[in-house]
């Protein structure tokens, strides 16, 4: 049976697929997260595509029921069209995968001083009264520039190259250099042209960030979904598919190493840079992305007492990971703390600079895991909590990520008021929503302490009663209509249930425990923590005041609250300028306090108590 | 903090040891093999040293415990004494360090301290309480052993293999470590197994000599033909081969590679050695030897300036080169010294210690080319001359190698005696047999001062006399009949035609006027030379008295002249054995003048005067 690559724009995200099947099932199979509300076949017209090669025919029944526009546009619904050539599909992501992914980054001036470095040499020429090998004299001239450079190690490759470049360059060359290491020879002077780019890889989204190693500037960014999703949404479910398949290791590692040569290959054509002239790669993502990465085994992150294999940052070839950059390119992979508390997180310590503070900091990285550090330049404490998946709307009755159709904002006053990613009629509800919405039920008071949904007879807070009629019995316990059918995209009601609240309650739960507890081993008091930095996607689009009602965030620190968007892409890209941030990385390791909250006695209690509102 | 230097003596050792540090702390640092049977601190009394210098006061618990002659000798417990200065501390090597002495014809006692190490610890199991990384746990063992282990790095294949390493062997694991890197993991204790194979590529043959890492003693020798002759017999027609063929340079590289993994399997046999227990390789040869073994191209070697691509020494992986060696082995090339003076050369110096010697000493090492080094420890002249094939027996009328058939010594007394190798019915004439024959000429005037082979008419000398008849006319000239076909084995009689007189009479000629000008060079008289070093087959085989009589060594020298057999062999061993060593070779390298005769105007007259008998 013939198979074909489909690839989808603007994510580019190619999967492969046979012959007959339909474009559904190649969306589906790309865990790219396109909906198909109605899960039958030509019936909702939700799942319009836009076919961009090749051309094909329109259906009868498209022809029915599309625009002349829509046709001409080369508009088809997904569950009717078959394949049976390679194709390139757009998606409507305005409509359906408008997913927010978090680019920006709080910028930070540094010395610029990076990674690899570049030096142009003219060298003497040999005679017979100074006959020194063409090493000798490639280093004679180096030394001139550095003394350290005395030591310089060099590669076989390298060498069998370097007589014909130097005569075919008239002895003139451009040197790249690693720390003691000549790592590539170029002919002529190339020294202006040096780039690297930046990976931040999220269980769920990737970001590049495309850098000028010289200015310091941000070229290009390219984005994506992180596509081991197929394998698995979360770190544990993937670690599950490394351990339980042969190859699966290897199949996940390649997954992202794909995505990660179609991203270079995004921001170099975006920027108009050529891909060898892109020498260095810095990596940062959670202990299991990190690990995954490397085609390190997660494996024992997963089970007590979650050690990873390494913490330390390392540094390799990124031909050893068929990363198709210039051949003499290193990848530099930032240190991670301990099985859950990442590469990421070092390098929001690195962008946020907690590890030279004076003043006591917390900055919190809430994702499917919430990530938390606290301390100054005296001392710092980590943990991780498994936050759930609450806040990216998985296992939430109406939950969706934070894609157009989302409720992402919601305002209980005297009536409920709620804006929507996209401007059109709500699907679901996304995280920041979801925190907003059990805000407002806790300031208007239809929920109990314990997180109890209140029948109407029950509401002790006169505010309460202008939503009585919004109090629905679903599943024999009451829920809350937040839209009725009528007014929902899919003409399905969105319904925040008793379950929905459970599951943020356990997260935040978890968090405001972890909180306490980071603050009880630091040994302060709250009022001690100068500022609140929320980094990450969520962190950064969800209202600080929700946070701080349902007690995610302590009430105390509500005026401490700042954000300070990808702060570990942000990390990464000072780590890609400057060897000493990089250096920094593990410093910031080694000095981090690694709390395992599972190993604390009143955590439970903590947690329990963190639960109430 | 203040660092000392620590010597060690008699190895004479040198290492750093920061303030407060312990002797004991010292030794385990510097890798030499000193027991501390106890493991503890003042316990067995086993780990006695004699503090030459300063002088120290004994300590309470030393007082309590040693002799009075012990504590007036300057004898203490290297576990309790303190570093506070620099100190120089002799060990007692009988009791406690089996250092092996080298069975080579060269006689030198050396500390063995080889190129990669082994440690076999084992780790401690990580809890929750201690949820260190696998490699942090690895590094904690390692740094108790040597504290500059901190920064050892990983590559990333290693680290891939090491967490499911660790768990199959039950954390105990064998580390192998080159300076700063891990090279390899081995499950359990394998410390005991480290096996090495010094090589010695000469143009015309190859020898492997497997060495036990540890003991320091030769387990096997291997040796062969150098395959590359049928791609020309001398280093100009195999540069030639590889320059005007496409692949040529591969096609060198790849028969001698293929010739190494021959020899390292027939000794992995002869000593029941598993080739996965061999971990260094040491290579000396020619600098095109050298070059063709790396795939370095030797264009550059053969024609103005005579550069090579390198000089320094080289390590690289033996994967890199498919050396069938334990995955995690290393190659160390030793460094050359010119175009035509190799690696051979500098580890010719590395076993006669000409470079540490007060006494200006010459070595001489002849084959295809002549290669001579002059000095002492103040300084060191080289050169080489193109000697020409004669002393290999090519290019001789009736001239073979050193092998059964072949005379090789001959005796001009009133009548003429000869030896056959294999004392069977003689083939041809090698080397050192035409050595004797042409001394014998001159010994008996056969020819004149030019060379000439005189007719009987013209005899001066009566003792020429008794050869009249065996002068024959051949090609128009005088020859010399040494066999007559009734007493040859293939039938053909053997002659000494002019011509290879002649040929005798360049390669001569060359090697004289090279060590007049070295001589001139280090402004020395013949007188002050106090040792000929004859290094190679053909020093070692030949009949020194010949070579002075004919004048290839000057006659001053003649009671001079010592054998030191396959020095180059030797040297590599050593640089296998010791790292120090290794280390030496590249400051010989750097030490060495080179002098290229092509260059000295009076090259020329020289070789002219040299040339006469």
């Amino acid at each position: 049976m013939n198979n074909y690559a489909i690839t989808f724009k603007p994510v580019n995200y190619k999967v492969s697929a046979s012959e007959g099947s339909t474009l559904k099932d190649a969306l589906v199979k790309s865990g790219l997260d396109f909906d198909f509300p109605c899960g039958v076949i030509g019936k909702c017209w939700k799942c319009l595509v836009k076919v961009l090669s090749p051309k094909i025919e329109a259906l009868q029944k498209e022809v029915e029921h599309l625009s002349k526009n829509e046709i001409l546009e080369g508009m088809h619904l997904a569950c009717l069209t078959e394949i049976h050539s390679n194709m390139i599909v757009e998606l409507n992501m305005e409509k359906n995968t408008d997913y927010n992914i978090l680019q920006s980054s709080v910028e930070k001036n540094s010395a610029i001083f990076p990674l690899l470095k570049k030096d142009f040499i003219q060298l003497n020429l040999p005679s017979l009264e100074h006959q020194k090998s063409d090493l000798s004299r490639l280093k004679e001239k180096l030394i001139l520039k550095n003394p350290d450079y005395r030591d310089l190690k060099i590669g076989i490759s390298i060498l069998q190259q370097l007589p014909d470049k130097l005569r075919k360059s008239h002895n003139k060359v451009t040197v790249i250099i690693d720390k003691n290491e000549i790592l590539g020879i170029e002919k002529g002077n190339t020294s202006h042209k040096m780039f690297g780019i930046a990976f931040d890889i999220g269980t769920t989204t990737v970001v590049g960030y495309l850098m000028d190693l010289y200015s310091g500037k941000e070229l290009a960014v390219s984005s994506s979904l992180n596509p081991q999703i197929k394998f698995g949404a979360d770190v544990i479910s993937r670690t599950t598919y490394a351990n339980q398949n042969d190859n699966g290791l290897k199949l996940l590692q390649s997954t992202i190493l794909k995505l990660l040569n179609e991203l270079i290959d995004d921001v170099s054509k975006k920027s108009n840079i050529k891909r060898d002239d892109i020498y260095a790669l810095t990596v940062v993502g959670n202990t299991c992305m990190h690990h995954l990465f490397l085609g390190l085994t997660p494996r024992y992150i997963a089970a007590v007492p979650y050690v990873p294999v390494i913490n330390e940052s390392i540094e390799l070839n990124a031909s050893e990971l068929n990363l198709n950059i210039n051949p003499a390119g290193r990848v530099f992979a930032l240190p991670t703390i301990a099985g859950f508390v990442g590469a990421d997180t070092v390098a929001v310590i690195l962008a946020t600079d907690i590890d030279k503070s004076k003043d006591i900091k917390l900055a919190v990285d809430i994702g499917t895991n919430g990530e938390m550090v606290l301390g100054s330049s005296k001392k710092l404490v980590s943990c991780s909590t498994a936050a759930g998946p609450a806040f990216e709307g998985a296992q939430i009755s109406s939950g969706m990520r934070g894609a157009n159709g989302a409720i992402d904002h919601v305002c209980f006053g005297e009536s409920m008021t709620y804006t929507v990613i996209g401007d059109e009629k709500p699907r679901g509800i996304c995280g920041s929503g979801l925190l907003d919405i059990v805000a407002g039920f806790v300031k208007v008071g239809l929920i109990n302490k314990r997180g109890k949904l209140l029948s109407p007879d029950k509401f002790t807070n006169p505010a309460a009663e202008n939503y009585s009629n919004r109090i629905i019995t679903y599943n024999d316990t009451n829920a809350f209509l937040m839209v009725p059918a009528s007014e929902t995209a899919n003409g399905n009601p969105i319904l925040i249930t008793q379950n929905d609240i459970t599951s943020l309650q356990l997260a935040k739960g978890a968090i405001s425990a972890g909180i306490k507890i980071l603050v009880e081993k630091l040994e302060i008091n709250l009022d001690d923590i100068k500022e609140v930095l929320l980094a990450g996607a969520f962190g950064n689009y969800m209202n600080p005041h929700s946070a701080c009602t349902i007690g995610l965030i302590p009430k105390e620190l509500r005026s401490k609250i700042k954000m300070v968007g990808n702060a570990a892409g942000s990390g990464a890209k000072l780590a890609l300028l400057s060897q000493i941030e990089f250096e920094r990385a593990d410093e910031i390791t080694n000095k981090v306090t690694y709390i395992e909250l599972g190993a604390q006695k009143h955590f439970n209690l903590e947690f329990a108590r963190g639960m109430q509102f």
